[in-house]
């Protein structure tokens, strides 16, 4: 082996070993993924490492719990092998590039050897071309690092993990057999990654600020409005020292839920357009200053492009420039602009209106054998949850139906509002439930999940039984396809699917009475009775919960949103 | 709607009324895929055009059984919708690039309005880049139509599928909602899409022609090798009209299996270079000429690239080219040749060797009560199949265990040597049975799935037994990656799966006893009763058996090219 050129290291380790270690050092505890011949090498370097292997049951599913782990842990990783295993997950690292979400995904790939002779070797396409699965790829990634050269080896993880966290997209890197034990320059690791983002320019920062000011100070009725990328881009800290400064009443989208503390006496709820409490749309629509922090107005998060704001009235925060009115400050970060104008505002300036109040329900009307409907079991669910759950609803009426429940304080949620692939929640649950293992707290994981999209994904039951999560699984039973019955085909049968006994799919998967125990809940009363139950709420691994609804039933805020998005489809010129 | 350019049409229809009609010509009765709100709509013509929705429970299983039941019926398809879906399934249509099965693949996708204006729709990156996705399945696709004008759409369709059947590839089709009812020319209906290969330059290929015979007829020991290509090519006729007539003797490789009838008296058996039986690798590789039917020489294929036979020994007919000995003819194409030098053959100059005989193996020497072992199970095997049998085997121990299954005639053998994406079987099995089903067939399908591949695609034996498929599916159950551990990490903990309870897995999924019954086979008795049994034989419906086998046994052929594809994978500069 020539490392002539690497032969003058100070500290000489091998390349799996730097790769695992500086995951280690960004908060990576535990890889997603899959074995396969041309990463099984790689695999034996995780244990010294301090790294856990998950072993997923298939590559789609472990993209969507690294997605999961990020959420949580604040970046997550997965292992594939070349061609079959990286295609198969493509899926969910797609939906990590659109929702913007950190996950380093490693393939293990021939030998550089292999690919400059073009040899014939399964898991081709039997071209000879080895960079066809890195090009599709890199469109769906935000940086690709090929480890081809011992020299650059190094170089080429710290710049790709960095990308990776800052710009909270997935990155790719493709580690040939041969390159796992050439040898890098261990010293680096003595030296973190450096993960801060670059500071704003100042003349241009302060001068977004003082406008910022000059209208907040003016305004009549401002508001804040959080959507995902706050989240996303790791602004929380500072929206919430903005809040708990001047007390301005603050709203969220639906892919903002859980960023504010909603027992905070300035949260005002949801607001998606048509689709808002009608004094939550009120309050916002007529605001003449709404300071909007991270938007993504998607249409599943604006109830189908129902905003009806002035961008006259809008301060618009990024994570890479700001808007204010019409006037546009690119590579202005929100970051630096958010924590000067909390340090500068003059609250005694500021008209700070009280927020709507959370729409009283009373539960008490209904009849105890009545079957559980969208428009109360939401609602109900708040006096379930506890402080620092996560929650993770799937696609379908259990992300449109979590706007209606109010958080206690610490609440993680989980949604994919944007991309939207149904079955991507068993997976993330599985990953969000690790992440909180993985950061030694003591969190409840709580995944409200449709039966149609159950059947994607369902195997990953299997891999939190075998992690002993911490997780509550409802399976809400309503006979399928839900939401595309909403949009369009509410009889169709392709909208059905087959009726599964989904709460045996534990034990068939290794679970116990102990380990996985499993409920059934019909009716309000046995609802009830379930949510107040003290084992069932404090016991550790998973409960599997049955939750019957009728099949026609949606939450308002889905069967407003599926109008739009049919009209949408059948549009014509 | 300005269908001004298409006012003047003979017989208006609407384009996805089209598009299913043509399906249909070319021999598609069911469409594989999921729902999703941008192809509601078109799935409302399928009944109309007589085809089926086949419902399946991902995506990824869908392309794979679309893979099977074009293997089986010629031609497959999938419908997925944009985004999410289409890339779930892009490993499956990989694998069919790969391994040239022709899939139609339609994608819809957002409307023309919505693609134009650039909208942030769910299912997309949220960049506005709406062809994206179609650029990356370009990779893996023989052609791409984008139906975004009616005045294209019928040519664009027509060429599609021609290129699908033709090259035996799949195509990729991305069909906007708006477009779906728009009108195109029903009258060319009348006419069906031609799907035969244009035949060669005659001078050429007579040329070709003349040139095999003369080392034909002077050949002291030819042999025939067909190869997977001659399968997917589909010059079987050509090649069994070329037996049949010279009585040459014939092998196989491993992807060729089912290709022959193993039944007839020229039948020489499995050639894998070092992988062969010592007779079979003798007669073979020391034939001075071996006429080469479709070969596709990947290292699973040939045992780690072990073949040993001089080129100036072989004559290569190809679905694109011809090679003798050293002798290019680029555009010269097999079948052609292939029929007139069976018209041509002089049979008394021909030197005919008789084949080596299949290795007698003696069951009778094993104790009843031993652990069923691969060394004896799959010669078995002989025993129990019947004609006409479709035989699906996955990546793993049973790809490589069936090589010693002799077949009975009319058996079709699917497996996935090249791409070698695992899970891919229970996909397949569901295709294939349907496929036999569609063509109104009376043949059984069955499976032998490894447990740990098994996990990956579980849920599609729910599709299986929902459409009532007659299949017997073996799950060997031998704790884990047993493929990897042979290539490393015998004893490593993440070549090991979650042990489930696998034959509770049709009760879960929908099954009854009498729709899906259940086996558990654990020794050399149990076996032989099982497979003797009429009614396991002759019932319809699901079979579901654990066939338990030892952890660390797997067949030789196997071990052998696991230690190449070792070796291969660690070789350095």
């Amino acid at each position: 082996m020539s490392d002539l050129r690497t032969s003058n290291l100070k500290k000489p380790v091998d390349v799996a070993e730097y790769l695992f270690a500086r995951l280690h050092q960004i908060g990576i505890r535990s890889i997603h993924g899959l074995p396969g011949d041309y990463n099984l090498i790689s695999l034996d370097y995780l244990p010294k490492a301090g790294l856990k292997w998950v072993g997923n049951c298939n590559e789609l599913n472990a993209a969507y719990a690294a997605d999961g782990y990020a959420r949580v842990k604040g970046i997550g990783a997965i292992m594939t092998t070349f061609g079959v295993g990286e295609l198969s997950a493509i899926n969910g690292l797609a939906g990590a590039y659109s929702e913007m979400v950190p996950i380093v995904h490693i393939v293990g790939c021939p030998s550089t050897i292999s690919q400059r002779n073009g040899m014939l070797l399964h898991h081709t396409l039997g071209n000879g071309d080895f960079n066809v699965f890195a090009n599709m790829s890199a469109n769906i990634s935000c940086a690709v690092a090929k480890l081809n050269d011992p020299v650059e080896i190094a170089n080429q993880i710290d710049h790709a993990l960095r990308e990776c966290y800052l710009r909270s997209k997935p990155v790719y890197i493709m580690l040939p057999t041969d390159m796992v034990a050439r040898k890098v320059e261990g010293a680096r690791l003595d030296e973190q990654i450096d993960l801060r983002e670059p500071p704003n320019d100042e003349g241009k920062e302060n001068y977004v600020v003082d406008v910022v000011l000059k209208y907040l100070h003016a305004a009549k009725n401002p508001v804040v409005l959080v959507d995902a990328c706050a989240i996303r881009h790791r602004v929380l800290d500072e929206v919430h020292d903005f809040i708990e400064k001047t007390q301005l009443p603050v709203f969220v989208t639906p892919m903002g839920k859980g960023a504010i503390n909603e027992s905070h006496p300035s949260f005002g709820g949801v607001y998606s357009g048509n689709a808002s409490q009608p004094d939550v749309k009120k309050m916002v629509e007529e605001s003449d200053l709404v300071l909007s922090v991270g938007a993504l107005k998607s249409d599943f998060n604006t109830a189908g492009f129902s905003y009806r704001m002035s961008q006259l009235n809008t301060i618009d925060l990024h994570s890479t420039h700001c808007v204010v009115r019409y006037s546009e400050y690119p590579g202005v970060k929100m970051r630096g602009v958010l924590r000067k104008v909390t340090d500068k505002v003059d609250v005694k300036q500021l008209k700070v209106s009280p927020p709507p109040k959370a729409p009283a329900i009373d539960f008490k009307g209904i009849d105890g054998k009545s079957p559980i409907l969208q428009s109360w079991f939401w609602p109900h669910v708040n006096t379930f949850l506890k402080e620092n759950d996560i929650v993770v609803t799937e696609t379908g009426t259990a992300n449109f139906g979590i706007w209606d429940t109010r958080f206690p304080p610490g609440v993680t949620a989980l949604n994919q509002t944007l991309w939207g692939s149904i079955g991507w929640a068993v997976g993330a649950c599985q990953g969000a439930a690790l992440g909180a293992k993985d950061a030694e707290q003591d969190r409840r994981t709580i995944l409200f999940e449709g039966d149609g999209s159950l059947q994607l994904t369902a195997q990953e039951i299997s891999t939190m039984i075998r992690h002993k999560l911490n997780i509550i699984l409802f399976v809400i039973c309503n006979d399928g396809y839900t939401i595309e019955r909403f949009i369009h085909g509410m009889e169709a049968e392709y909208n059905d699917i087959v009726e599964w006994k989904y709460k045996d799919l534990p034990t068939v998967f290794g679970g116990t009475d102990d380990t996985a125990r499993k409920y059934v809940v019909k009716t309000k009363d046995e609802l009830e009775a379930l949510l107040t139950d003290k084992d069932f709420n404090e016991r550790k691994g998973m409960r599997f919960v049955e939750l019957y609804m009728p099949k026609e039933d949606a939450p308002r805020s889905l069967q407003l949103t599926a109008e739009a998005s049919a009209k949408n489809n059948a549009k014509a010129e």
